[in-house]
């Protein structure tokens, strides 16, 4: 138990030592010394848990999509933009978000497959658009997995702009304004009236599950 | 006027070889001597026109909206689909449309302020939009520079995407799914069913202005 409690604890170490690296430099230009430097492991250690520079990348790409998710709302479609604006707010506050995100937009990163995110993201919002269609949420002429498709796009440019423009810094804003303009096209008036879309959705939905890790801490221990 | 136009034609040399060298190696890895090499100009030509790496990273992104623009529109809610729609057909075919929008996504460009093209495509639209907006176009809640930025944004993602799925191919498909989830939240829906948001309308307003060119050109000769 305690070898392995050591062995994530390496794997963890890794994985923010190159998201560091992949952020500052790049995917292309980085190498695995540098990460090896920066994560103050062996290199027997490194190559144990990512054999290669693309396996570390992979890492961190996963890492984004493998934070704690939402929890299950009633109503799909608020669960859908819970999702989406606790993701902005990872942007916001966790390196690790944020290193993955670049990474996945890095279109100088040659020999690195960088469709895992957006598929990844595409496949949640389709299984959370699904069941809302299937609550009788969104209108009829919907299709999921094209709402999901634009969703991760869009939101994917909406963060560069940000980050662009004033790092990140009006990006809960960038984000609210997406949400309210692409579900209209897509979910029934009466089910949107009752979502909470504004920026401060992000900060109470990470509030949330901050309190939720507590108390399972707290009854674990 | 010949040595003008020598200049010209100088000037576009080098932005084509720089727009290759940045596509190919980012900008923070590409080095003002690939750019020399791969023009094939002197060092004092170069220099002459772009004193540094980050005026020539400057050049190729403000070319990629410095193309022919879109012939005015009745309906000014098809002439910003043209706008886009056209935009997306010239990152199918057009290297430097290509290396322009990537250069504004390198997050990892240090050094290179990025907002430009992300701020005057912003203007594009938001001027598209409060011109439509006066015709009657717009529903009275829209807000034309913030649907604009919306836009902008949600386009440099979505084509982040297709590149990273299937470099390109879906490029037009995604996008006019984008613009049939975000028009219909600021568009009056009579207007909508009149304008032309299909996935060929990308290569039809390409075509049109090939054969204005060709058209302006006999006129000239």
């Amino acid at each position: 138990m305690v070898k392995q409690d050591r062995a994530i604890r390496t794997r963890h170490n890794i994985l923010t030592a190159a998201a560091k690296v992949f952020e500052e430099r790049g995917y292309q230009a980085a190498t695995i010394n540098e990460i090896l430097t920066e994560a103050g492991v062996t290199k027997g250690a490194l190559y144990f848990h990512f054999p290669s520079k693309e396996h570390l990348a992979q890492g961190v790409l996963s890492e984004q999509d493998q934070r704690m998710p939402v929890p299950e709302r009633t109503c799909k479609v608020q669960q859908l933009v819970d999702t989406v604006v606790l993701q902005a707010y990872g942007l916001q506050t966790d390196p690790m978000v944020r290193a993955g995100v670049r990474l996945s937009l890095d279109q100088q990163a040659q020999g690195l497959d960088r469709s895992g995110p957006f598929l990844r993201w595409s496949e949640v919002g389709t299984e959370l658009l699904e069941k809302a269609r299937a609550q009788g949420e969104l209108l009829p002429h919907a299709v999921p997995a094209e709402t999901a498709d634009v969703l991760v796009g869009s939101f994917a440019g909406v963060q560069a702009m940000s980050q662009a423009l004033c790092d990140y810094q009006d990006l809960l804003r960038r984000v609210s304004a997406l949400l309210r303009h692409v579900l209209p096209s897509v979910v029934m008036p009466a089910v949107l009236a009752a979502v909470d879309i504004t920026e401060n959705r992000g900060g109470a939905v990470h509030a949330e599950l901050q309190h939720l890790a507590e108390q399972q801490k707290a009854t674990a221990g």
